[in-house]
């Protein structure tokens, strides 16, 4: 593998790479595509996981697919580590750079390009926002179905890196169940495209790999996204427990049953103290956790499931059932777990864990975060998709006390742990990206990430896409 | 590579190797475990696509994981071909042996292992049948959602090879869509556990690129899927129409308002006149084309969705509407449908085609079906999952007639290069296997098709897992 003419194996190398990169970069961008001034480059050395920071070598903002190819193709020619952004919200880590690494930002590929009825889908490139798909086709009664928390700001490339969830995708799963095809960039600057408006496709499932491979087997430039018919109406019910344990085994029991809200949402004692002075959503006090489950479709089949919601619920000892009967009052409910992480950062400094459990296991992981969290001397709120197992514990600290932040560090870690131990797994919906990458060895054996690793090297042959993420460093066999 | 000890590099080494395999498999597996007498060896020379047969080398029996294992770390050790097999009813050829091969059929892996309703899954090992999960658990008011037409004699290892459909995955999604978890055994007999009972996983998504590899990326053993809730109730409704563009054009307005039924099934006049033949369903012999629609859930939600379906199937100028006013009316109208492949059996030799097109291109490409066949002086039949795009005209033909013969296959690939000129693709459920291999490059690019085979070789260097199928002959780069 040849380093190329332009770099001098002396002390002097990074600083004349650089300079010789940008220049390259600019002639194949324009002046105007290419960030590389170390003050404008800041905005780019961390995302949602501010724990950690690095500059980028430089940043490109192509416009074009033939644009992130020519980039592509200029930086494997000379192994330069490539570093693919979205919005910058991952919260594991994924669009950091931890080397020396140009940073392609998708952020002026930002045009929808096809809206398909008649196929019920929509073809966008990969800078458009989560939500911007939704807007774009909601006057005709239709909407995009994942819902990050910050799908107001990231972008579809970005939730297809993560395969990204939210909380309605109970019902309609996640970016994996609604993606039909993109357009992707391999390493060398190559272009395939991966399925269409179709049904399935012969050959290898490359879409389903690509979705939530975290920019290490190329980059999407563009993707095709199922549309999804609005419903007559939907309705959210709180319901108030005494206990987490209540209401975590009330979940269990609704989708034991067979009964599939759009959503089903948690919030302990602590979330819920939190939301409601921020947001007042009416959320009951004296309630030790609450579930904010929603139901849609016709009066009568709203009607219809919610009885049998609220039989169960009956069965666990709910303390308070509270159906929304405006609008209003619908987005009240909303508004207060939507503003659960903002509302959490105005008290205290957190990370967010992304556990999943087996429904079953709901309880006993519960507790089992409360044991780790206090033996760490620090406090916990949880918040999250109950209805898909998908845990959201965050934990509270002090980050400028390095003391405080290692603790957490650790419970967080331990958390993750436990969840692997009930069946579980390391990430719902936020990737692995820095922040899991070491816990992959308790997930995984030997075996399992030497099979995923020759997966991506059969993608990525030099490992210069987004390099340092997802597996541990040591004992990597690209 | 070696070629191990046991083989002579002589005009008999065939010969040799055949007497030396089975000896070595049968201290592996025990005698029960091995047939490789040619007699018993014939009912594995062939599948559903009867137009190719070969005798195996010899049929592995494995009643556990780690017997399959075994086998595989032998036949990896000598380089031996080894074609996996669950029930046979591959209607691509996907279970035949295209070389001197051992098959490694799981006719005896057929328990279920664990029915699990708070997780609202089962796991099952492969050789069980699709139609047994359902059984399993269907006294306590769940199934299995995937139901392709052979389903009472299809296993669900070859489910998951094929990535199989049906009728009914218009709204519960094909295998993948319904798959949580593998346990897969690798080339060289090293076993990796995929997925769960939870939500997604971290890293690379192996489970989602096994599903639908067609045996190349190693041996599914156990597999775990998703159970779902029975409905309260369910109500097919035929439609008949004047012209078959009619129908196609009723089916795409269905589905571009964003109504998602269970089902809606298309049959062209000759597909009518052969079942109604056979099976007596109450078919509207008039009618140039019928839709089978299929809504469930309470008598109030079926009337509504059945309202809207309706007055889109007028607006498209429909004939009759029957609805069916008692599960018999149900089964007898479902019972037409399900036999078409064997009704059309009994008048006529056929093959089957599998391709998908956007909804959209319906119309165009059935009318350029049957433009192709009369081309080649065939006649055809249209039976197919219409909601999902996924077309199965049955080209009629004399097996006897060398000449017919060719031109039935002629007409086949012209259709399918019909439908990927479409925007469509060359399969939807059956799978490519040695039916579809040569055709993938009028899907595929040269730069798409390489990638999919590093993708294969991450797996397996060898290239010993079902090594003649899915990737045309000529101009692999293993």
């Amino acid at each position: 593998m040849t380093t190329g003419p332009a770099f001098l194996p002396t002390d002097q190398k990074v600083l004349l790479r650089r300079d010789i990169i940008v220049g390259d970069l600019r002639d194949l961008l324009g002046t105007e595509g290419i960030v590389s001034d170390a003050r404008e480059l800041v905005p780019f050395e961390t995302d949602g996981f501010i724990a950690v920071r690095r500059l980028p070598l430089a940043v490109a903002l192509p416009r074009t697919t033939a644009e992130v190819a020519a980039v592509l193709k200029y930086c494997s020619r000379y192994d330069i580590p490539v570093v693919p952004r979205g919005a910058g919200t991952s919260l594991s880590g994924g669009a950091i750079p931890q080397e020396d690494a140009v940073v392609i930002a998708l952020t002026r590929m930002n045009r929808i390009l096809d809206i398909d009825f008649p196929n019920r889908c929509a073809t966008v490139q990969a800078g458009v926002t989560n939500l911007a798909i939704s807007d774009a086709v909601s006057a005709d009664g239709f909407f995009y179905a994942p819902d990050p928390s910050s799908q107001l700001a990231c972008t579809i490339g970005g939730n297809i890196g993560m395969n990204s969830g939210g909380a309605h995708c109970l019902k309609y799963g996640v970016t994996t169940n609604n993606l039909l095809g993109v357009t992707l960039v391999l390493f060398d600057g190559s272009v395939i495209q991966l399925g269409g408006k179709h049904l399935d496709a012969p050959g290898l499932d490359l879409l389903g790999v690509v979705c939530g491979s975290e920019g290490q087997l190329g980059i999407v430039t563009e993707a095709t996204v199922r549309l999804i018919a609005r419903p007559e109406g939907a309705r959210p019910v709180l319901f108030g427990f005494e206990t987490a344990e209540g209401a975590a085994a009330c979940v269990s029991d609704i989708i034991g049953t067979g009964i599939i809200p759009v959503a089903i949402e948690f919030m302990d004692k602590p979330a819920i103290e939190i939301c409601e002075a921020f947001a007042h959503a009416g959320y009951p006090m004296d309630a030790g956790a609450l579930l904010i489950v929603e139901v849609e479709g016709s009066e009568t089949e709203m009607d219809q499931m919610l009885k049998g919601i609220i039989d169960i619920a009956r069965r666990h000892g709910v303390q308070t059932v509270k159906e929304s009967q405006s609008a209003m009052e619908a987005a009240a409910i909303w508004k207060g777990r939507k503003s659960a992480f903002g509302a959490t950062g105005r008290i205290a400094d957190y990370i967010c864990m992304d556990g999943t459990v087996p429904l079953s296991e709901l309880v006993a992981v519960l507790q089992g975060t409360y044991d780790i969290v206090a033996r760490h001397g620090l406090r916990v709120a949880n918040v999250f998709h109950a209805g898909d197992g998908n845990m959201h514990p965050l934990i509270l600290y002090n980050i400028n006390d390095p003391d405080e932040s290692a603790r957490a560090e650790e419970a967080g870690n331990d958390i993750l742990r436990l969840c692997v131990d009930h069946g579980g797994c390391l990430t719902g919906e936020h990737g692995v990206g820095i922040e899991k990458r070491d816990l992959m060895r308790h997930q995984y054996s030997e075996v399992d990430l030497a099979q995923q690793m020759r997966l991506r090297a059969a993608f990525d042959p030099k490992w210069i896409m987004n390099p340092s993420k997802v597996f541990p460093l040591e004992g990597r066999n690209a």
